[in-house]
């Protein structure tokens, strides 16, 4: 086992940050030591929450947090959020949440940067949760802002996905990504004591009711709360456990499923890796960028004959051919 | 020429319609035409337009067509909106514009699907307005929710970028991603005689002045507008002016780096296509998820063995020796 898998093994958090750190930059070699964790992995109950900012996500996953911890259960939390540049939005969040529970070692937060993951972010993602996993979190939340395709996959990696909904934010239902909607097993109406919290709760049944269902899927709940005042929270956290019971007995094939997700996301992303490694194309730009612009050549085909040139590569002549 | 590419450069408009429906669909051959209509493109003014679901980007870009057609200029949209899955948004939207731009063959608009795209949707966006380049249309928008990295990435691909905010959304400013505040060269506040407008328009000026500006970049600026009632489209054009006659004259590097990005983007969609055709592993995945889900094989080590095995093919055994 790789020392640093034993460190993160035995409990110790610094070694554990340091990996997801390094898994957040893609440091080569970070990956070698989640193999070695792998093994340990699958116990965690990972919760997967999204909504756009504002909604009030990251408070909601507090009371969550509060709520487990009286539960006697460790927890872990993956933020991601792309639209903080400056002080708002998650690292603010981050900033008052890690205060809350800074004299908590059953709490663990840790955001990640989102730039220049090159679609891998998904993949990123649930690596940096199951280092958590394999520590022997009980629950791990992913939360990120709803948004992108790439989001929506976060999500979906997840055991239990809610998808949290505020009223009166412009187009409410319209918002909703239809690949959202899909992955949603629980939807949370938040500040549900707004004016069109009534509204959006029946746009959202309405919703519901026009997307297939097959039969033996779990049909997905609406909740409402007032997550600032902890109202409806204990409701929610009911629905959460009844969702994990169901997943437990009839979960096989979405495990299979979301398995299967995992490993095309990792094996995109080491394709996209391994082809810079491998590709020459890089030297060959400055020239090849000159025929794309005078439109001498057109990407399409150069894209072609380049991957086909990886896949393929010419067989090399013998050494006293090629040096005479 | 493929004749697809003939009728197309010859102004047929349904030639052309089905091929940017087989670019979004992904079906095999269409990228061959437009290998033969690369050579004409890159004349037209690509102006990618962002902004949140309810920002009346739509409504914006609608008062442009209408400025931009009174100058005798043709114009195409391509949308992409993956919010709507059912009656809502950009669908919606775009009949109404349909309805009004109907009688007018100097405006063509289109829109995307955006699932199922594996990352690509940058790309093949690209790809479509460069079908609308290809047949002389001056102006080509490609409007779109600010929301994900792809998304921003499709707005990158333009030669001018507006991002579209309103104010009272909730957040303003924290919503606007890092991103998006890197690539936009004109901020539109609309919805300009709402309450908050001169609080958002401060924001982004202060935004603007934190961020690092070379010195030989264009200065991004911020226009209000009403556009549902056309208030400071007029402004807003003559700013649009000013860029494209500045991307024209000091826009080299720029170009370049565009169409690098462009290469790069085709060259990942081309490589996860091939390997997808090229790798064994879809036939052999359920035992490989077997393995997986019960923990005896990891799928980053699984990853790389099977993306090096593209890439380094082991030396097929001559038949006298596999086939005794």
């Amino acid at each position: 086992m790789h020392p640093a898998a034993a460190q993160i093994r035995a409990g110790d958090i610094r070694a554990a940050a340091r990996l997801m750190r390094d898994l957040d930059d893609g440091v080569p070699g970070a990956q070698d030591i989640l193999k070695d964790l792998f093994p340990f992995t699958g116990r965690a109950w990972i919760i997967g929450v999204t909504g756009n900012p504002g909604s009030g996500k990251s408070t909601l996953v507090d009371q969550l947090i509060g709520t487990f911890r009286a539960q006697g259960k460790r927890v872990g939390v993956v933020a991601i959020d792309p639209s903080s540049p400056f002080s708002g939005g998650a690292i603010l969040g981050d900033r008052i949440r890690m205060q809350r529970h800074s004299g908590d070692d059953g709490v663990f937060i840790r955001s990640l940067a989102t730039r220049g993951h090159l679609g891998g972010l998904s993949a990123s993602t649930v690596d940096v949760a199951s280092v958590l996993d394999a520590m022997g979190f009980d629950i791990i939340f992913i939360e990120t802002v709803g948004v992108g395709q790439d989001e929506i996959e976060v999500v979906y990696a997840a055991d239990t996905a809610i998808v949290v909904c505020i009223p009166g934010a412009g187009d409410d239902v319209q918002s909703i990504k239809a690949g959202i909607l899909e992955i949603a097993d629980l939807f949370v109406v938040n500040k549900a004591d707004r004016e069109g919290a009534q509204r959006l709760v029946r746009d959202l049944q309405m919703l519901l009711s026009l997307a297939p269902q097959p039969e033996d899927a779990w049909p997905p709940r609406i909740h409402e709360t007032v997550a600032v005042e902890g109202k409806g929270v204990d409701d929610l956290m009911s629905s959460l456990q009844t969702h994990r019971d169901w997943i437990q007995a009839h979960g096989a094939d979405r495990r299979r499923a979301k398995m299967e997700w995992r490993f095309w996301s990792i094996f995109r992303r080491t394709l996209l890796e391994e082809a810079r490694v491998e590709s020459r194309l890089r030297q060959r730009m400055p020239s090849l960028l000159d025929d794309l612009l005078a439109r001498r050549r057109d990407p399409h085909t150069l894209a072609r004959e380049e991957v086909r040139a990886l896949f393929h590569p010419a067989p090399r002549l013998s050494p006293d051919l090629s040096e005479p």
